[in-house]
């Protein structure tokens, strides 16, 4: 048998629990049950030990058995009926119910379940940055736009910067969570016309729907679909997927770009082997897998944008091969993301000696704007000003790349320029204390952390996640 | 010079002023004195009669001007900047700025601007849509799956259910105008550095933030960016453009459908020339166009896709000219979408008599379910009541596509089947009143009017959309 | 575990083959053994009964002791050497290789291999549609535009159009296969050192790479890569797919307008279920799931699109989990369209009778063009003829939509107009033989049959392809 | 009015002149007269003089005439007839020709010319890379692999590896102008119907095919396309570009990684202001820019999968507003890629010093593998030897990480290991000369530069490409 490569070697037991055969033949008796309890609120006779028979049995899944009675009934929802019957005792579920009153609505169940567990491992791995983010507050760091040095900040705030957009992400998640839509029992081309012989008037309808809802964790149900729920709500769950993915995949790149300076690691296990044939080598490879993934969501996005917008009339089958794919990989994807995640945020480490080593070496460069304001308010015009400091910087970058000199004498060379209106004192001033230039970087850190201490006071379950051992 | 296709041909005016070099300059000018009230509230000295002398003169724009200053500072934004002074008058805009805390911010509120004419010209939409829905919300419609004909549904149910997955896209637009949040004055790596020494305390800084997103619009702030606002916001923006279109998408397709059968035009108008060679045709061209701007909103959302997640630090200007395309044509391509439609809901035309037919002429099959259930009522078994009727369905069918009959006589071959537990008589009382067996279609078409009116009520302004003449 | 949904419900067992664990296990060991060939061929000390060891064991594939041998050398390429070399009772492979030597090469093997498959496959097909083609090359159709009746043309033609369309994404699959470059034995970072050091001259290593190449049939050796090929060459690969699939999938969306108007059916089987809910309705659900696998390549698309242009430096593994999932089930999934189509290919049926009877009924509208011509031979300007057929055109259409009338009196209303240089005899003689108003359609489906035909001659080992039996 | 960006900041003056609405008018014409000759050779009656004066006026555009003209007529096509009739004095264009005949083709000669100008450029840009990949072949190169120094190679070898990618892009690039068909003269629905009435014969009708398209400088020609050609055929040109553009895009991210480790800079002109708020900054902006035009491309090219595919019978225009945008704006992003690309080939520069320290930094991990591979000659394990020079490797970054010192002392550190089998002076000799462990990274460039050779003596119109001043 042919694996499914995401399940298999990236996302969680948990994940896959959801997506797994018996984990689905699972969900479907729950809406079944759920189906059954609001048909009985509403008036429908069911006999007295049917749900708890039901109940009881649920979890008992074979899928041998299930498959024998398929070739038998040549129909695999009826199969699934018989089977959970025959363990129940009873003959009471699946009334007035079409297959796609079964499947859609079972698949949402499945999707929501999944984008609440996205939710509180997103939590999870937010408070493990959030913790090397306070540590780290105060840590200056040059800053870099273009890949090149730029001004000050601390290592802290660039761990928060990627938390921030990840916070984003999950406020746009959790209004997917609360908004989500039931499809409900709608019958074959969503009009109802099946329940509404068995329960007769329209506001039992009406209140079967948002009863098996409730059940179920949905807030809200359509009530115009047709044969099929719209299929830009898939697409909405994945574009929602794509972008909690995207903060970490900035900050994978950070991460990869700083290990190419030897300003970090993602981590480096004892006994781990980098390279078979290089035996120096430490990779960021969990990293690079972090982005990996983010570009297969882009795949699975891209097949949920070929679904929406193309329904024909009531629906059609046209998107369940699609959906079949799509779906369940996405949530393995995401799901794998996180779980690297988080590895990386437990196990990622700074060298701080570096990081300062560094600062150093740029330390005047990172205060050109301060030295350009200082020169304007001691009267010289901007444009000379930006212009002298220009090309001394330059000429020291061009002695660096010619190895005449390891030295940055920016300030020593600005002094010298005749008519510069700093001295060399003033100028040394304005660059001596690196971590007075950056500014409200530690406070916008804290920030982040408080942020982050909200969603967890507010979703205490993410306690639970912990992140499975990658390979 | 080269047009902007979709800007020249399909765009209205009023998107248009918002992204045009002239409207962009005007929100930056408002951007400007949004940060210069912001400093003077938190007391930066500025002259008094500043303020109104940039409001007076904000809408005067000459571009000839402002590229004739370019020339000589060989900068754009300083070009603008001394345009702007100098018709005022003063100099006192852009303290304290970088380039970036200018074009983030003003590209974010033509965003803002630009979502929220999008929200408002929806809403006009679905008032056209809920209206043609309301009327047909009792016409007897033959539903369609998979493109053949399935159950009864009305025409006012079908078009309330393309307005209903509407009706979810603009609640997430709705709530992305309400959380989408301003980057703010962060300076060159995102610390605050250069405000801080303007205006010193960091209360004051965060202060400055609020203060100008909400002269602004915006209710949010972000707090932790680096050089530029993370461009996942960009893909959330593009995916609920997406989002949108997916519903009308979805409604061009079937009447699409529709025309080819002779249900439905969507519109012809006195003098139109259908097909210069074919001078008997009526093309649903509108619709098409619909089915196109879906398809070109995709590839701007591969563009967005492509830039989130690929930020490097604190940030770079790769992400520049996939922006400056992506951005207003988006908007672009989804505000065409939106006349054209518009322009098909007010003219579309649907053709009750062959709706009548049609119903008519497949109704023993549209109710092939109520038979079923009945049959198996009265005492057969499921398999083999779907069996007969199955076989004397697809009899049928045969002698139609044979030429042999036109009738549908379903129903007296089924009575002939020996053991069939039905009489002709029970029978054709099943399929007698097609208006019977609608379910609660035209209770769900009402519904999605009433929700219709809601948000029209809430947004009042929608009364001003006017669709412009298309070409 | 958790299967794979492409594969294990839709490829073929000969794709499968190529991508399962064994399979690769084995093509791995035909690598090596192609390696070892080739360091003999140029002076390499190799045992003499070393090949032939090899050869005979290549196929003994032992999963769980590979499995186990990996647990305790934690190297999975070791543990498979150290396999093979068991079994052959040798210790020569892998000389001088690195993992990548191996992986990158085999998976380009597999490629090749898979891409070969796709060939005779798309051949066989084209076979099928082609016989179709030239059983209908001569039955008159009301071709559609804008899915409305538009002129004649020929059931065969139209089969010939997608037939046409599939044929150039043949033609350009096939150069793929002549050019498809192999990355060679090029080391960790792209410049042979290590080979270098077992073969010596560089003459020998470029014949070991050419040599190999021609063992595994490429006709192409990349000579500049680093440590892995360019992932532009998977892109490559992946939108050749994309392009095969279309033509197939504008096909399988005709048969699913024609089934909605009864003019054809995908071929329903004896004991198919058409809908357990509504037991007369006969589904094209072949035809949407080949549209839907062709959306599912357009996601395997945008993830190859992702690695295009994504390389640093000399290379790394972000590609890496992003191919494990995009190269096998790209080709599982066009796999599965081919199987699919074959399918519809032999099974689809036409209608005849209503084909004619869709022609009678449109055939003054189908002629409108000749009657305009004729029209403006006979004297009347351009305009106003156009103006007057399109008038009475949708007179007629008026009337029919009103249910006034189902006949076409087209040609009676022409001649009844004052000045209209037509009679009725005149009128009825243009739009009398349909059959001769096809143009050249027949003969371009013969000439799309010859086409097929030359393919078919050259690549007879397309014979041995046969749909599998589709769920 | 508002102009397209890409246009008119980025693509040439030659590319925007085959797509501009004069350049395409003039295209039209040609096509006309294309078709004029081939009527005429093909026994059709046109006036002796008529050819030359059409050829004569062609090149007048008037395009406020032809506006005033549309006014008139409501038709654009007929505008632009007349116009040039009236041009000419000759009424002889556009016999037998629908809309579709002449725009489908005079698109398909506009792409046609685009591509080969792109190939030209592509030429012109390959000559510029391997100019500077002769100059380097020999420079020694610490060569990255995860973005961490791997084993040596050559700066040119480097340059070579993206160029290698460009190759093969461009053979494809290159095949395709080979065998890209026209559509053709076929008339509304494809029968040729049309021509026939003019010319009688079919062989005839042939001729008229391919005589236009070799007048237009096409090689092929499709017979049995419907209304239009099939749209993947526009995937398979969307798809060409995307995949040329990545090896520069691939290109373009190792300079800016290279440009933060200050090995490398793109090229800063005299007079350039890097950033006004931090004058010591140069940044990689034009390498950015490749890699946003690449981002820009996978857009055009998702609009295009979303054409492929989705032709519904004949045909129609729901392609219409996506191809109006993505054909040409396709072409002007990668021609303004090229553009940039040429102007960085022309003026990025290399640190040599800094490289040079970069290989002494890192010598002995550059040699691992070579020291891992003699270790094992002298008669230690693999694993034993892997697992100390991996330590001892681990050590050294560790001590550097931790400021101890900037020496590799590596060979030190393993002759030091108690029973490793290499003393310190073997040691230091395996380390010795860099330029002896580049393996064939000189040759592989010399590889390429000749390959490019190849390419311009075949194509030498390639010399007169110059790359545009660039903003």
């Amino acid at each position: 048998m042919i694996k499914n490569v995401l399940a298999s070697r990236y996302a969680s037991t948990e994940m896959k629990n959801i997506w797994r055969e018996e984990g689905k033949i699972i969900l479907e008796r729950e809406f079944w049950i759920a189906v059954l309890k609001a048909q009985r609120a509403l008036g429908m006779r069911i006999p007295s030990g049917a749900v708890p028979a039901y109940e009881k049995t649920k979890k008992q899944v074979d899928l041998k058995k299930i498959t024998e009675r398929e070739k038998i009934l040549r129909h695999d929802v009826k199969a699934r009926i018989e089977e959970f019957n025959s363990l129940a005792g009873f003959e009471e579920i699946h009334k007035g119910l079409t297959s796609r009153d079964l499947t859609d609505n079972v698949e949402q169940y499945q999707i929501l379940k999944s984008l609440k567990l996205i939710q509180l491992k997103t939590i999870a791995a937010l408070k493990l940055l959030s913790k090397k983010a306070w540590l780290h507050k105060t840590i200056v760091l040059a800053a870099r736009t273009h890949n090149v040095t730029a001004q000050l900040t601390t290592l802290g705030k660039r761990l928060a910067m990627s938390g921030e957009e990840i916070l984003i992400a999950l406020r746009r998640l959790t209004h997917l969570i609360e908004s989500y839509p039931l499809r409900g029992l709608k019958g074959a081309v969503g009009t109802l016309i099946d329940q509404q012989s068995l329960l007769g008037k329209s506001s039992k309808l009406n209140l079967l729907q948002t009863k098996v809802a409730k059940f179920l964790g949905f807030k809200q149900v359509l009530y115009a679909v047709g044969q099929v729920y719209p299929r830009s709500l898939d697409f909405e769950v994945i574009s929602a997927l794509y972008q909690l993915g995207a903060g970490f995949s900035d900050f994978a790149k950070t991460i990869r770009l700083m290990a190419g300076q030897e300003l970090a690691t993602e981590g480096f296990q004892k006994g781990q082997v980098g390279s078979s044939a290089m035996p120096h080598k430490m990779n960021s490879r969990n990293c690079e897998r972090i982005n990996g993934f983010h570009v297969i969501l882009s795949g699975y996005l891209a097949m949920a944008s070929g679904l929406a917008g193309d329904q024909w009339n009531e629906g059609d089958v046209s998107c369940s091969v699609v959906r079949r794919v799509a779906l369940p990989d996405s949530f393995y994807a995401l799901d794998g993301l996180l779980e690297t995640a988080m590895t990386v945020f437990k196990e990622m480490h700074f060298f701080k000696h570096r990081l300062d080593s560094e600062v150093k070496k740029y330390l005047p460069f990172l205060c050109s704007t301060v030295i350009l304001m200082e020169t304007i308010k001691n009267g010289m015009g901007r444009e000379k000003a930006h212009q002298i400091i220009k090309e001394q910087s330059h000429a020291v970058l061009t002695e660096w790349s010619e190895g005449k000199t390891e030295r940055n004498d920016l300030t020593t060379r600005l002094a010298a320029v005749p008519g510069f209106p700093l001295t060399i004192k003033e100028l040394d001033a304005l660059v001596k204390h690196p971590e007075k230039e950056t500014g409200l970087a530690a406070a916008q850190t804290e920030r982040f952390c408080r942020e982050v201490e909200k969603w967890a006071r507010e979703y205490p379950e993410h306690k639970k996640i912990q992140p499975e051992k990658i390979i």
